[in-house]
């Protein structure tokens, strides 16, 4: 059975666990805190970055979250993700890098670093300009992806697909550590709030990371 | 005919332009410096970053390098640069996100900021302590490639890939900015010097960015 080796608020696993459960693929969780520098994980994946995916029986480590979702979506013919012409396919994945990359420096990075590694690892009080500037910098993406929603049925075209999946995966985690005001974005909450209760969502919502406590609305499918 | 928005010093424009060449697609080179935040630029791409392959006959904009990438793969049979099994293929990708995010954010990135950006832009002189940690890291990445070299034909598996291209892609940026320090690294000298003879590399090489010179060894294809 496949392992993905993650940790509950990385985003790139998120995305992976979105994409495993969309599909509807067996795997089992295995925790890994890539800031340890463990040999043993240094071994799957010389970057030393989660998610990696490890099938043991075939002597197989995928490494880097968009690798391992073309593996997946290559190898298993449910719940396409990745769909339509080249154009359309290309603007997926434009999303997916859109999220992965700038929300991820502007948001998702800055935000685990001042809330869960200074938490759990620097023992370090956040830098409350740091976190004003991601806040800032998050009513910018959140204006983009209404604008997204009011022009396209989901974020990437007429269908639910990788880009919805990355989307969700960093913003869940930027609203699990605080970074999120939805007022003022009425499409990108109500797209959200569509996708929490999604299946492949939920065990996600339901998770907890150590002593670092979402907000009330996290979780809450009608928030 | 397509339009790539790029400047000369860029990494992810220099691997799209490897694939272009490789595959012979023709294209016209448009020159855009990012940095700039030219409005018509954004138009293009929300994300205001290089490289951006236009088609202004089809209204088409395609952004991220990756994903540029895959959708030439895609629509043109010529010259296949992500082949082979699914994992064979996870293997070319990871390797592509390890030149893109770790030795982009270990080498060329610092590299064009110090090098590029203080020279034109900000009318700085670089800072020698990161210069130095810049060269420290590119002896780690190209202790990497050694490794890979001594262990298979190419970088990605048996033939040239994606990866290869990545590879020098980032490699020629540091190289021209006097990052690359080749001595002890044989073995990734001989598989780049191969590559530098390529028809696709060659015109990338004759290149010069505006006052920033590269060393000697730089575009001669016996260094
Ligand atoms: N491009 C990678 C990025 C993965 C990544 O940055 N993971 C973070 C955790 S959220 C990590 O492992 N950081 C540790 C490090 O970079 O040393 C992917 O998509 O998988
Ligand atoms: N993931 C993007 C990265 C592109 C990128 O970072 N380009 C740089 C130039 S080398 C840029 O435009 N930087 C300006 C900015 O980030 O604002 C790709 O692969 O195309």
């Amino acid at each position: 059975m496949w392992q993905l080796y993650q940790f509950p608020l990385c985003p790139f696993s998120r995305k992976v666990r979105l994409v495993l459960g969309e599909k509807g693929i067996a795997h089992e969780l295995w925790r890994e805190n890539p800031w340890e520098g463990r040999a043993e994980f240094f071994a799957l994946n010389p970057a030393g970055r989660t998610p990696v995916l490890h099938d043991p029986d075939k002597g197989l480590s995928l490494c880097d979250s968009r690798a391992i979702c073309e593996y997946l979506e290559e190898t298993s013919e449910r719940a396409p993700l990745i769909m339509g012409t080249a154009a359309a396919r290309a603007e997926i994945r434009r999303l997916v890098a859109l999220f992965d990359e700038n929300f991820f420096a502007d948001v998702t990075g800055p935000l685990l670093h001042e809330k869960m590694k200074k938490r759990l690892v620097l023992r370090q009080a956040p830098d409350s300009r740091v976190l004003r500037e991601t806040m800032r910098l998050a009513h910018e993406h959140l204006d983009y992806i209404d604008y997204l929603v009011d022009n396209r049925p989901w974020l990437g075209g007429a269908t639910l697909s990788l880009a919805d999946l990355a989307a969700a995966a960093h913003l869940s985690v930027a609203d699990y550590l605080g970074g999120i005001d939805w007022n003022g974005h009425e499409q990108a909450r109500a797209w959200y709030s569509v996708f929490k209760s999604r299946p492949s969502f939920r065990p996600l919502l339901a998770e907890r990371m150590e002593v670092i406590q979402p907000p009330s609305h996290y979780s809450d499918v009608n928030a």
